[in-house]
């Protein structure tokens, strides 16, 4: 037995990430979470939920850049220049926020699969570089076809009355956090809001795990 | 007469600046930016203006960190977090936010003087590092005298109706710019929101000079 083999191998880092696919800001983060925690030796903690419950329990109808007019004209400017920064593609949606009950339901039962990053990047773009409606089955099923996903039994489990449920759970958990928006990531208790604070997150998540 | 000289002299790039005293991420802002223009030979322009009465045109009472307590509670943390990171002071402010209204006066009476990014950023330890009430004349007098300027003369300037009516103007013309929080910065037409586009913004000054 060598010394290293003696020694206890560190808890690895691991961060939360909250999402929900019909958030622009969330889709700039999709795109690029996988390769960024990997690259920090970052575990992955899939949290989609659905922002609209949070919003109408703030008292809001929509999204605050429906809203609020003057920060809605901003995010529209930032987000060309946001995507054109990190290489992805953008495209304007017609519909804003476009609901994603039900690719977000696939997404709490892919959550701890191997194919989640990929799908939600499909899904994403589906969204915000092609301007197509997400929340049905026919746009679901070729995204996991597309895949090789088996789509049918994926979106029978999807449709299922305990998915409905947990994914009800999941957003009422994101609320009891205190989370206001999306992305949200977290490292334990600590919260980081918006694709901005990715990096940020990432190297506590490390730091972290190495005290 | 050498090649050189003969080139015409690309126009300097230049950033304007809108902040208020009473923003906590203006803050950050404030004690940053002289150094990062610099640093990318990028001129300022500093362009004080008011948030409350852009806030009220929104139907808002106050600031949205208080007005919306899950984001509140979020900025505090966001705040100890970001100025560890920036190596800048943070003492969480016991009143929030401050009337900055005599301050920003007197930024606007030295917004082209030399020592403006020095009085800005003592106004601003004074109420985000020493949680100081700033809005009075022994606060601001006390700054201007600590950087060997004529307090009297200043202050007379400042609270004369001129200046409190190109404040006024000043804050309509933040609106009129869609200005929506702080700090903004624009380079030309386009505007960049946040602390957090910093960096973005004097890179896209850069390129617009050399373009």
């Amino acid at each position: 037995m060598t010394d290293s083999s003696m020694q206890a191998r560190p808890p690895q880092a691991a961060l939360e990430f909250w999402f929900e696919f019909g958030s622009n800001y969330s889709y700039i983060t999709v795109m690029r979470i996988e390769k960024a925690a990997a690259a920090h030796g970052v575990k992955l903690i899939w949290r989609p939920f659905l922002l609209g419950p949070i919003f109408k329990s703030f008292g809001w109808t929509s999204s605050p850049f429906v809203l609020q007019k003057e920060k809605g004209a901003y995010t529209w400017k930032d987000m060309v220049r946001q995507c054109r920064k990190y290489g992805i593609p953008w495209k304007h949606p017609d519909a804003f926020p476009r609901s994603g009950v039900l690719p977000m339901r696939v997404a709490l039962v892919g959550a701890e699969q191997p194919w989640i990053g990929e799908y939600c990047r499909r899904v994403m773009m589906l969204n915000f570089a092609y301007d197509q409606d997400i929340d049905n089955v026919q746009a679901v099923s070729e995204v996991l076809k597309g895949m090789g996903l088996p789509a049918g039994d994926i979106i029978t489990e999807a449709t299922a009355e305990p998915t409905k449920l947990r994914l009800r759970e999941q957003t009422g958990a994101a609320q009891a956090k205190g989370i206001f928006g999306a992305p949200t990531f977290f490292v334990g208790d600590e919260m980081f809001w918006g694709n901005d604070r990715l990096e940020d997150a990432l190297a506590f998540a490390v730091s972290s795990a190495l005290a």
